[in-house]
């Protein structure tokens, strides 16, 4: 709010203050230029739906089950690989927005964590250097390298998507994330000097441009280049990596893209993002849920901000759940400890959760659990 | 709020900040009298009118369909003529209250945008010199000009009322609006120098005068005034031009004015300024749909801000909205200019919103589309 | 808020921009000593029941009827004397601490227009001096007095209630109206200077005493005293003027005081000043209606502030509103003149309402008139 | 909020504006230190089940029955022992945090009204200690002192949970308070000098650490410790005195409980401090009554403010609540006689609102008394 007043850097250590993720969003916007904390904070429209992703999960009541046993786990696999618990690192654009080091900061978290992280199209670090640096940490600790997955934006040119992906697999990125709810986002922030999407350099942008009296976006290039079922199954054909794709929210398209190849399915509404009126994804995902009769793998990522949301997430049908905003707030106010302490403090309240619920483990976990608060 | 500190001039060109509606609704307080700013922006009593009529539209929730075809337009047709998009400004009284360009903005920003325009009985500028200006820049623009309709507030004496409607037909209007639901509304804004009711020049105005143990509305000359079926009939047998009744919300009086010969219907509460209590017509429009069974176009006015909300109001039945306040919104901010900026605005995020919704024509666009937020 | 700033003198001539109920509440706070605006405002408890009075009358929605004939009238009777309109003035303690015309103000506006009054027990000037006023100024105005009843506090002793129930048959009063729901409220405001409680000079007043260890209200004198049906069996043999049970809810309690002999009842929570909790009258008039079947008239109040709640009211089966608090307010800010023009905004409120509803008479408003809002 | 400004302390009289627990609840911020307070009032995660457990109570409405007679009695009757009215004090920890007598001013209290007290096991003042106050005390009143109970944490050795047990039963106390719900509770306050759980003194404290990559919390010592059925059998064994199970919400647990040997059961979630979104107590007890059927007493706790909250609470089948926060607020404020004072108080309500209910019975109030509101 105050002029010529500069973001505060970020703490080397971590306030003891800082104890949920909740702390780390109130503590961010003195670590952030205001420009950058409202692109970050902001939703579509009235921002209904980013209010909903919260509501919705605020009306889920958890039933108790006392003194029960609580020997067990919160691990999980996916495509053969283990993650230490259900969370993951959503895809984001541009993180050197809040921090110097970017995704590098967060990639060395989540592979101390054994968390997976999905990588940007619209990373501001190249998605070679990223990977680089999880298999350097992980050598480091001697560990293997928490499982890395590249999120594709198709490009206006199918050549510039496939480059995309070949740099991916050759970079040991173990799945795509094609995200298909964003091809008519509105314009998003200015960037800063030295933060770019790097990975699409010398790559064309699609631009929109109207004229009066002529067509505005309906039957234009721009809607012509939003992705299609032919995509989905071109994609299917040029990469033998498992496709998840992200950002369905109805049964009738989950089952689909299930039938057109789809290893797993990211429900999702881009965070609030795109089109304000969405339903949040906790609403929805029992519906895919039946749709898709348990074919693949279904994670969903808006308004997870506390263990009790994985808890819920999972109670509904959920293998997974990914982290967004919160990976901006953890950055700006403290780098890559800030994300690992972010990671660890949500899968604490995951582990508590779950242990007042009697449900040590994610099998046990199901609707019976869950009541609708003030009826 | 601040005493005699006078208020902003609009600008000359647009802000780049002014991206929504909203915005400019923000902006506009600062370029208006504050006597003017509470007049446009208030309702009826307790205003639970006027908010619902934005709660209406809020408690809706869109589901997006994925990787649809795009190709498709917003183009509509009325009484046979063609309409850029479903969406027209509504007749507002007094538009110099906003500028001192008042209609005469308003109508060359329509032409251009081949957006249809409705003009008040108490258009602060003679309704004349309105459709003059629409067909001077139509000429300029080397096109058709928009369609323009005219509202009639039925006076005292039909002859009066007679004399508007020639008058009207004289100029070019290609359909009459009769508003309906308006006769007893409460006073309005005590009118600045040379902002005046110039159509009714030298025309009675009706007036409301009550002595204390005597009569009060009901029963008196001005009731008697209100408008009745019998008036509905008359002016059907007075014109050959389109009839649309403006200010109905059920079926059952829907109905009974298609009978008595309504070429379309506004369904409409007025802006929530006339009677506190009745309920959004984005609630009602559905029944009046079945009410009316397709038999006249449904159009309807209140609460729409977004292209979402247009989008929902098609959805539930109306062919087209139009468009209140935001104009005077706009008109405020910048002019002719800014109410060009706005529909634009408004028509880029309607596409947007369908394109979402994997439905690029309206014919698409049903109550499947549509579901309740928040349960 | 301000310490030691005296409240501002009532006005002489009503300000123009008085044009609401609610524009007398929010200017009343200026002309009222800061203790007597809160007493005057304050509800039981959590102030729920204060604040469903209103939001429960918020929650209907009324669905017009368009282009309806409007010659009617808003006249009602009761007991066989016209009212102007079906709305009275409430019983209200101590009006001397809103206007030092107290009582006096209120019966001069409301026997000018034509509008019955019901004097409190604990009215702040004798009842027998209220009648008086009453009968000299409809003199002045040559008109009949408007009805005026007594309300009826029971006293400890039956011998102090039969006094009071004698001077006000002596003095002109047509009906007894009896408070059954107050008996164990809290103490209210402690009373100035000058204001008091004239009609009960020289009667004792019921105390609450409790020792620790020993009874507080149960078993004790205080709820001994407290009105039992007995009570009403007493005053029915006690006088030949109607009785009004006025502190009923239910619909049980409703049936059962009209087999003992009331002959109307006011179906009230005393303005959500007594148990935090109770639902709103109008909420519950329709189960009091069906349990009464018509056999007496039923009259509401708590929280009737605009045309539209009377209208509410009356759809659902009141014969008559009353109205409290605005009272003080009105009397705070212009004294007699104030409360004249308060009931005559209401009324033409009212009228207005009527005349959007398409029912210029009592007898059209049902409950089909009305809709839950926001659903 | 002031840096270095210290508390006020405690009142030695009570201000005559203190008139409901609420009144002290708002003065009591002023008479602790920030992180005191705040402490006391915070709750787990964004609070949603704090807040609930008052929402829960202000959406059931009550439903008055006019002119009962009133000779009754609060009186209630747990395993044996008369208590003054089906309020208790709730078990809390670190009473010293809001008073230099800490527990010792709130037995003598409770004591003063025949009221019962649960003590903590983490009571800053030994339990031994307390319970001779009540002594005392009662002797000097000359009257029997009023129940006390000891509440259990367990501990990690079983020993050390015996030691407490028999030190309890050697000291007086009636009754043992297993809590069930709280071992995995997030760290809390750091203690000031001179506040401690000296109940504990040379117990080893359970504690939680946790490697990167390690276990967290499921299948750790920590969760071990947790109680469990085992737990409370050994329990039962371990003691003749009656055990009430604290912290189940679901009747299917509460039955096991019973089946397990409980004789009472406390619904409560812990005064929403332990798992963000577990519903309130008061929208569970009619189902925990159905499961027991009436085989043993039921208790409440959470949210209970106003003699109409304990009231709901009856009528839905509690036998008597227990009062947490209120304790302190009214500790800081004034000690001792704040203590009674606010007893008293809720007690005087909830003989008015019995007295409006017509139930001066407890067996009168039955969820016939009770309505949603609001619809």
């Amino acid at each position: 709010m105050v002029g010529d007043v500069s973001p505060q850097p970020p703490f080397s250590a971590i306030p003891a203050d800082l104890r949920t993720l909740a702390d780390y969003e109130r503590r961010a916007e003195a670590h952030l230029m205001p420009e950058v904390w409202r692109h970050i904070q902001e939703g579509a429209g009235r921002e209904i739906t980013l209010s909903e992703n919260r509501a919705a999960f605020d009306r889920i009541g958890l039933l108790p089950r006392a003194m029960a046993r609580l020997d067990g786990s919160t691990e999980i696999e996916l495509f053969g690989r283990r993650h230490a618990s259900p969370i993951l690192l959503a895809p984001l654009a541009y993180q050197r927005l809040a921090h110097p080091e970017g995704e590098l900061a967060c990639v060395r978290a989540s592979t101390a964590l054994d968390t997976g992280m999905v990588v940007s199209t619209l990373s501001s670090m190249p998605l070679e250097d990223i990977a680089a640096a999880a298999h350097a940490i992980a050598r480091d600790l001697g560990k293997a390298p928490a499982p890395l997955w590249f999120q594709l934006y198709l490009q206006p040119e199918r050549e510039h998507s496939l480059q995309l992906v070949r740099r991916a697999e050759a970079a040991g990125y173990e799945a795509i994330v094609l995200t298909v709810d964003a091809a008519l986002k509105p314009a998003g922030i200015r960037l800063p000097p030295g933060v770019d999407a790097v990975n699409l350099a010398g790559m064309p942008r699609p631009t929109q441009t109207s004229v009066p009296g002529g067509r505005i976006l309906l039957g234009t290039p721009l809607s012509d280049a939003a992705p299609g079922w032919d995509d989905l199954a071109w994609l299917r054909e040029a990469t033998r990596l498992p496709i998840l794709v992200k950002g369905l929210l109805l049964g009738e398209d989950a089952a689909r893209a299930v039938d057109e190849g789809a290893d797993a399915l990211i429900v999702s509404n881009h965070g609030g993002r795109v089109l304000d009126g969405l339903p949040s994804p906790v609403d929805l995902i029992q519906t895919v849920a039946e749709a898709t009769q348990g074919r693949v793998p279904l994670l969903l990522d808006g308004g997870v901000r506390m263990g009790t949301d994985v808890v819920k997430a999972l109670a509904l049908g959920a293998s997974a759940v990914l982290i967004g905003r919160p990976q901006m707030h953890a950055l700006a106010v403290a780098g890559m400890p800030g994300i690992a302490h972010m990671i660890h403090l949500l899968r604490t309240e995951l582990e508590a959760a779950m242990a007042q619920l009697g449900c040590p483990n994610r099998a046990l976990l199901g609707p019976d659990r869950l009541v609708a608060l003030g009826r």
